[in-house]
């Protein structure tokens, strides 16, 4: 595809660690061209090789001069790819709908909206319908997940659909670099971990029942299962790891489970999205694995990794997860939300 | 007291991890004199300075000079506290008590010996009376638990006695110096953490069970709770957390938890035992707490930390626990048991 | 010493790390008594508990409110110790000094003036008589060196005097907490080393000629080494480790350095100040040794540990010097500070 | 170049850290075809898949059986790779080179050997010739450097060639992956450096003079560079760090110094061999940088970062310099070596 055939996007928040995810991830985009980086009026005017140091981008991306997030000239193109802060995420995100602009977001301000899709593509790209109902004209906000939902939604997806689950109680074990840059002192997380994280257990507790909810009536249906969750800060870069329990509607075997996560396939692997992993879903038969430092990045960080497959005495079954918290989790996960867009309505584009 | 008032004692094991331990709290103990020091053959005749390096020691210690650990005349002692690797611990451990020596023991081969008490002196001081149906003559051998479980343990105690545990979930995220000495490889612990650890999972499913039940017509009636059990290893030193969830049998409060947990005394504290810390349980309102780093020394090691009581959606509360793996886990959790032993059983010595 | 007899002191920036360090070092010391603390106007009116969360102190002091930085009083107290950030720490300090006040800094913005004494008790306790050539009446300010510096003077100092120091080398592998609160990003420490440390080694290239520097007619004439620093930040939470390359101006023998080394006592320890370490140079004939988790709280971190002796193809003799960056390097150098006063200037109290 | 065309190649000592290395290099070279994996007679009869846990292989390289390190029929290739211990390395490789093999080899034992090439493609290219001293026939042995070598002397290489180089001070900061696996306890590497590593300051003083020295009439004549070393562990996966200081010849400036690193290409870059970087040494402005985390894979992990040139007190210059040590400075540094050979003596294939 040329750059001229290319659907013109641009980043908001260039310069936060979401944002530089983006621009990793965009920086040769197969369908997307990026047009714009957007970022606070303290670092607009600058180029993203002095505003972004320390990364080895492409000329034609070290060059580019950041502009402030504002809807217009300066921000010519279709899509707004936001890793805005949520403390100005909600209204800027807004804005930029009410313009025209399709906004796919990481933050956490409108994932709860009623007509706005929490969307992991493998898992509910059903409700992408839901922009339909959006009264921002040409305009609309996608969201995708929390880093620690994504991984855990994802490997519940199959288990879900073939066997039903009434109830998951997670523990998990998260990256520093979900905080986000500077994010945690460095003196706390030397021979330590944090047994908190402010807001994250509401988030995982919440998302999960409505990504894996029925859209009817063009309403999401959330799911209704039991799910408790505990959330902890560990000493590793990238990758959170968590420990599931899992109670499921019918009864069956590892085996069978473990084969359900093995095949699982679904619309981004149908569609051949460039972002999708070929296997969404990796289980481990050692039951030293997944580790963080050697799966993380499997299939470029945007596949699940699965292991330890066993009964749980109190519920049905346990098992760990880990999944790449910045790129699955996050900026590949919105990508890949993007990516659906444009291979589902092309007459947005 | 003077030395020759003090009890004779000798380690087994003393170039180990737990050892070691026991060396640094023995050195100097009010009732307990060191008499002799037991290893392997290929340490026995080296000095405790040449054997265990990078240590500290008053000299009479460093200079005291390794022997086998054959019972006899180079092991002149009352108790000895074991700190040996299982592959060798229950055959030596027997050796040992058949020869009238009491054996205070920190390894797990006779831990579910149906007369051998599994101990913490906070919980079950009166399984002690176990040692009466032991057939060693003037010698017996006590126990205590794996370190992650002495954490839990003492946590559910006073829950248990006041409301009434039905199930437990735990996930636990264990410091390395658990493993001993090498231990686990320093690449597999930076950025890194594992999500299973050989064996552990099965003692934290099974232990409490023992220390929490009754004994009955001299024998222990295990404790009936749901127990689920999930542990990793993460890159901290000392120090196990436990996110805890509870099922309680009667209804209460989180107040009347904390309570419960702060007024929380026993038969170590009612003694005034050398060892014990003045207030076993400790609760931090700030929910950022505890940490490895900042609890793990809490009152000498010997005291637990407990945060974050909050409901949990599926079973009643959830919280974190902290406690010192190698003292109040291991090393220190034996002499405890020695010292409980010595001031109920004083015709003994 | 009751509390009426103690000295009255008080602490400028105590919700920082230093201010942290000396609420320890200060809460039960027996000759100085903690009468206020201060902070800035943010933190000022809080408690000690609120302000300085997740830290244990006695009653007194953490119910202690905390008031501006402002001489009069509200700070009714003869000696203020200061670690205030640099930003602010020279116009407070020489404003207190001015009113009167005794100022031991651990800041470095008074450390060269030419009048105010740049002090480690243990090497040159006689500039102390500097401070009768300032003009604050019965006010004076007295600094210590940075944590970096102080390791490699204390090591140096012994050498300087027997055989005489031509030129050092060192490379510094120096702990977080030298960064202060909330310092570096974890995401930046983890499983990484960094190049530079801005600032440090302009600090350490040029106190050590001013510390072993000669006072003479009330003027301090530098020391004439050539020395060359590199320094690095390391993974590690508390404990700078320096390698150090030496030229002597005499020749001599390994043995003879490292008596020179264990035998060093300086004023502090003849005048048996509280603070001060026994032996304040420690040498580790194990070559695996000093390293930072195990030397670093060596005479509750005041003395200064040496290994690894041997020759240097460049220069004379090569070495390694660890010591604790936030105890002997900055809080606790000051406290001795203060304390050599006390001892040696008894008319100022 | 399909299979057949390509030269059969083995490694000795697959199971061990360098010989995992060799495999992830070899699995899919384009020159190379991995005919035999041999190691110690324990793994011998297993798949790589078994012995070699962890890893993700094509299933070629997976299937393959493990063999003992015997010259013969199970190994039909013409070159070996060696990653053995030093405990066996020596003579096994000899028996290779002796069965006619032609023994690429990463290990110790031969490196003083004065007809064994010491070989950096970069550095030392003519010195292959010393291999037809070698009284072998058709096998040989050729050897690469030390990790901490490897940076080191192609970072100094151009300024030999350019300004001269007459005496250099080092102290490296080198990550876990070094010590091989298990390696180093993970216990001394949690919050924690190491002052010390045994044997590695003699290869570091030591092999640069031969790798820098001048190949007349059949010997290798050492270069005389006065070089001190001191060798320290960090908490580092991967990417050795080194603060350099160096005394040159003639007088230059950081412009003159930092242009001759950035234009250095070398034979390997001449011949466009397939593991040679396109620029060996990039040096970096920004004077937080190199990092190992964000350097370390420069270039495949086969090229050399270089930062903070600046004047030095005691000699001219110092500076920063970073590398790939189990890539460049192990495997891939042997695979390089390889293909030179390969490229300079096709008759020998």
């Amino acid at each position: 595809m040329t750059i001229k055939e290319k659907i013109p996007v641009g980043i908001l928040g260039v310069t936060g660690s979401v944002g530089r995810q983006f621009l990793r991830l965009l920086a040769d985009h197969p369908w997307f061209h990026l047009a714009a980086a957007g970022a606070s009026h303290r670092s607009a005017g600058k180029t993203i090789a002095t505003a972004v140091a320390d990364e080895d981008f492409p000329e034609h991306i070290a060059n580019m001069r950041i502009v402030p997030c504002v809807p217009g000239e300066a921000m010519p193109c279709r899509i707004v790819f936001s890793g805005l802060d949520s403390s100005v995420a909600g209204d800027i995100e807004s804005e930029f709908a009410r313009a025209g602009y399709i906004v796919i977001s990481n933050s956490r301000n409108h994932r709860y909206d009623p007509d706005v899709p929490l969307m992991i593509p493998e898992v509910n790209p059903d409700h992408l319908e839901l922009i339909t109902s959006q009264n921002f004209g040409a305009g609309c906000i996608i969201t995708n997940p929390n880093c620690s939902t994504t991984g855990l939604v994802l490997t519940l997806k199959p288990l879900y659909d073939v066997f039903g689950v009434e109830a998951v109680h997670v523990t998990t074990l998260q990256a520093v670099s979900g905080a986000g840059y500077p994010g945690l002192p460095a003196i706390d997380m030397i021979d330590n971990v944090l047994p908190y994280i402010a807001g994250e257990e509401d988030k995982l507790e919440r998302e999960p029942l409505k990504i894996l909810g029925d859209l009817k009536n063009g309403a999401i249906n959330p799911a209704t299962i039991t799910l408790s969750a505990h959330c902890t800060r560990v000493p590793v870069s990238d990758g959170h790891l968590e420990c599931v329990s899992v109670k499921l509607t019918r009864t069956t075997t590892e085996k069978e489970i473990i084969d359900c996560w093995q095949n699982f396939r679904a619309k981004p692997q149908e569609l051949d999205l460039p972002t999708a992993p070929q296997q969404p879903l990796h289980y481990f038969a050692d039951e030293r694995l997944p580790q963080p430092r050697r799966q993380r990045h499997l299939e470029a960080g945007m596949a699940v990794s699965i292991g330890r497959l066993r009964p749980c005495a109190l519920l049905d079954f346990k098992f760990v997860v880990l999944s790449h918290n910045t790129i699955r989790g996050a900026a590949g996960g919105a990508v890949l939300n993007a990516e659906l867009l444009a291979a589902q309505k092309p007459s947005l584009f």
